[in-house]
């Protein structure tokens, strides 16, 4: 049976596919990550009542009827016509949570105006001031939080080649109608504890940092001022052979003791695998690959889909561990 | 040389083949559980005199000829014309016991009147009448225990196609003369410790719980009334990532610490593994789909040739480690 | 380039080549055993003078050129006209000893006159009488020990087809003149301490109890009245799925203590995988299968190159780690 | 795409890509050697001012642009017409510290006028007044160290050919003038620890002891005069088996306590790669199969590409995990 993966592959400009697909270096975290979720393996409960089983649950206090979110990723408008106006409208559809990237290749506004709940994903730019108004806007168009990408201090290495001439809509909203070569739009490598604070006041949102693989790292995120953090390789494109985060998160967990909500992302793909993070003590996962194939095979009925088929992978993983809902779940159900 | 599953697949309908092939998921469970059993080195004691090695033992009182018993699975219509009759003489000419499918192709006390020692396996449905009038029957017509599995509050999704239509007389039996469409004929997600003892009260026989991965979920079963729990897997077929039966086993055993009797099922291929679930602290394992394909290959004769093939096999390896007799094993056969 | 026994098997008889290559059941320990020496990382001492590296020591007090012996196998003559003649030449002349099999193809009064150190590896039948016999023959014609086969209470299944039809020069010695379907030619499955002792005492001589694979079951061997014995898994021929013996040889070598020598065999290919048996204690090493392939592919000259090979591999490993003799391993010079 | 290696391996005669490619025996070390780094993953730290990420630090008190030197290697004229004047000036023009080779195709004072910081690699030979007199003549042209093998009592056996007929020129300085069969050109297999002090006394420099795999085996070398050591499997081309300089890196650091600068080379390919090495303790990697490859296939420019590839690798390691340099790593960045 084609997977989602290959049916994307079809469809998509080869430039464009292996552009969201590669991973950084050799790509051994790309091929590690999911690995490391199915390296754990489950210890289910029995004689539990599980008539009702619920995905339904809330992060930084905004309900989602599942614990599968929308990771950000930059220019969905490679992917589909409409961009990341269609990933909106099916992660609503969905119930789920949208991250929307500071690289989209539509005005937040445009997208804020079709998704249900979001968040504004941002880079501190060498430019501060750009990533400060982006923030400003966000909090004006109703975001939710704000996600700071923390393990980008400049973007590393990968093995693609040049991208296609990018159609002009795809690509203005990510360069903040600036020049391609504007070193301004550039990530900023001093990022530091002072711009998860400043981000914060501006906007008035919660920041959830993105992109820690170690506990005392989190704690320093919190410290500067973090609400929540993202156990993060950053989908394998950055730091080459990095801890998985399957194996990065209880140590986050322990370390941040409930002082704040951990997420994860990085090669889930299975109801299974969103149980494992839970049990862990993830609040929610992320996913990016699986809804940019979605989008571009089907657009937001694609992401609705996809993004259904996992609630409901995870609804029955829940139910068949014994479980009847996310917070119903702990570290026994997993053998570390 | 052709495996008898390769023959099996040979002979059988590529959907039947597949239908008691599949696993759940992405079936690591599947692929994981007979590679456990291997994964424990096998230390043997020398100079004990083996003159005489035997296999019998007994399950609850029950004497069989061998510790390898014939577990419970759906339809075995499928398989042969005859169904569970032809499983059920060949398991009693091996001197085997046959635990027989709630959802059996043919009505109980036909395959009674055919077996050597047996025991009924029992779905709580969601209509809790129906398994209680099977409890009832099964007692009348002379099973030696009810097993009642634990770990299908509902049935797992499988990558299988549809079952071809079936004769009606391979479904009848399972339907309960019900519509296939009748929710009432699913599992009971609220399916509970209650059940157990009701279960057990109603027949008047002694209960085993199915579907146990941890020592104390085992106690749970246990404490609900159960006379015995069996370690499994469910084949692979529920979810899909637990810990493989081999893995769990020693748990369960440490935390039944003598209560009751402990069986396991899954990925039980050869006298060596016997062996190391006798050592491990099993009373006896299950087989099934070894003994579909025999089954589907040569009938009832198939059937006893693949268990005295399995007890031969354990006869060896029992002499081979230095040992006479199930019960003449221990942890030191095992590295763990 | 081409190996040793894929020369062998190029001009040996399609069965004959089987019946030495086999392995019993899956085959899981004839594929292990290997595996297990080269996962025992080497750790070399440096500056140490190596100017003179040498490969002597004694088995049992006797003197060989290297600790690299000839382990017992049956049947010589199925290889190799010359039989076992050619082979203890070929040991004769690398300074090696020989252990001849008691399922050999020649008398042994005949191997015995072309070999250098020798031992008689003994099975105790059914018929003991047969048994005492040969110990008392071996003594008579100078067996410097006898080497007991403790892992043998029943010969284990082999997939591998029946053997041609037996020159009746190469069989009839292994009868001991009896007829092949006289069950007193069987080992007996009731061999015990009471045989070991019995033995040394008939023959006068030292008795190497083969085949433990734990270190409490070496005691029991030394208990019995055993002067030393040998880690093996036999050649992976008997109870499959066991400790490989480069696993075991390190709880045996600390049971016994210094009490006696310890010597392994199993999967023994390189003088690297000789210098880690040293290194953990082993007092030798035997090797059968090279033999074998040697002495099919060019008789007496055959196992002699063979064997110096060997040894040539083994003084170089010696030198390379910075050990100037057998004696000056340890421990050390292995990551466990 | 085309590795460096398969673009040298097509320029090379295939004895000469061979000599160079091979390991010892079985090469289980070759192929280990890679897999050790990779097997350490990374634990980046997020949110540090990386905006100056520099690569430059000291070996010995000598500056160089970046923690990757060129090991010694022998007969570079093999690889290219200029022989070790390319690499010489290739490692110059990187900023980089070429060890010079005794085994060189070319007079020492020949590639010291080409190159920038450089040491002399030096074998201590049976006759030793060869050795002394490199260790003089290396002293006198301005080697600011010695760098004496200590893995290498003789040569091990080595899977490959024999070597092509020389050009005169490649093989003249290796020989220091004399016959290729005169045995005082092979190393002394009594090497030791008045060899250290005596070369270090003869030339007045810092003797570097290369080639341990051990804490002990380090300290053994400092306490007989050694100012740095390098852990070094020798290319996996000396015993076969050893363990990965990767694992064996971190005791070799804790032994030595900061007594003494610790090198680490084998296997380093990437950036990541160095990047663990450092923050295991090693104050620098060298590489010499890459720079190989790069003298084959272009020359002086070809090497300093090579290294320029892996300073920039290294640089975007240290800033992807959050280090400013070289010395703002430790142990907190992998997972041992």
């Amino acid at each position: 049976m084609e997977t989602l993966e290959e049916r994307a592959r079809a469809v998509l400009p080869p430039e464009v596919f292996a552009y969201y697909a590669a991973g950084a270096g050799e790509q051994r975290t790309l091929v590690a990550q999911t690995a490391a979720w199915d390296d754990l393996l489950l210890r289910p409960r029995v004689l539990r009542d599980v008539s009702t089983v619920t995905t339904a649950t809330t992060v930084l206090g905004t309900p989602v009827a599942s614990p599968v979110l929308v990771a950000p990723a930059a220019l969905h408008g490679l992917a589909h016509a409409d961009g990341e106006l269609a990933t909106a409208t099916g992660a609503r559809d969905a119930g789920s949570l949208f991250v929307v990237s500071m690289r989209a290749s539509r005005p937040l506004e445009q997208i804020a105006a079709a998704a249900g709940p979001w968040w504004q994903q941002l880079y501190v730019l060498r430019d501060r001031g750009i990533s400060d108004e982006v923030a400003r806007r966000a909090a004006d168009a109703g975001a939710s939080a704000l996600v700071v990408t923390v393990d980008v201090p400049f973007v590393a290495n990968k093995p693609t080649g040049p991208l296609p001439p990018l159609p002009r809509e795809a690509i203005v909203e990510a360069l903040q109608g600036r020049d391609p070569a504007d070193e301004r739009l550039q990530q900023a490598p001093d990022l530091g504890a002072a711009d998860l604070a400043r981000l914060k006041e501006i906007s008035g949102l919660p920041v959830v940092a993105k992109g820690v693989l170690r506990g005392d790292e989190a704690l320093r995120c919190l410290d500067a001022g973090a609400d929540a953090v993202i156990v993060s390789t950053h989908g394998g494109r950055q730091l080459d052979g990095v801890v998985p985060s399957a194996v990065a998160l209880p140590e986050v967990v322990d370390a941040v003791a409930g002082r704040a909500e951990v997420y994860v992302d990085g090669g889930v793909r299975t109801g299974g695998h969103v149980l494992r993070a839970l049990a862990l003590g993830a609040r929610a996962v992320l996913v990016a690959r699986p809804v940019l194939w979605a989008l571009a095979v089907d657009g937001a009925d694609g992401v609705r889909d996809v993004l259904d088929g996992l609630t409901a992978d995870t609804r029955d993983a829940l139910g068949l561990a014994g479980c009847s809902s996310p917070g119903d779940t702990g570290r026994d159900l997993v053998r570390i």
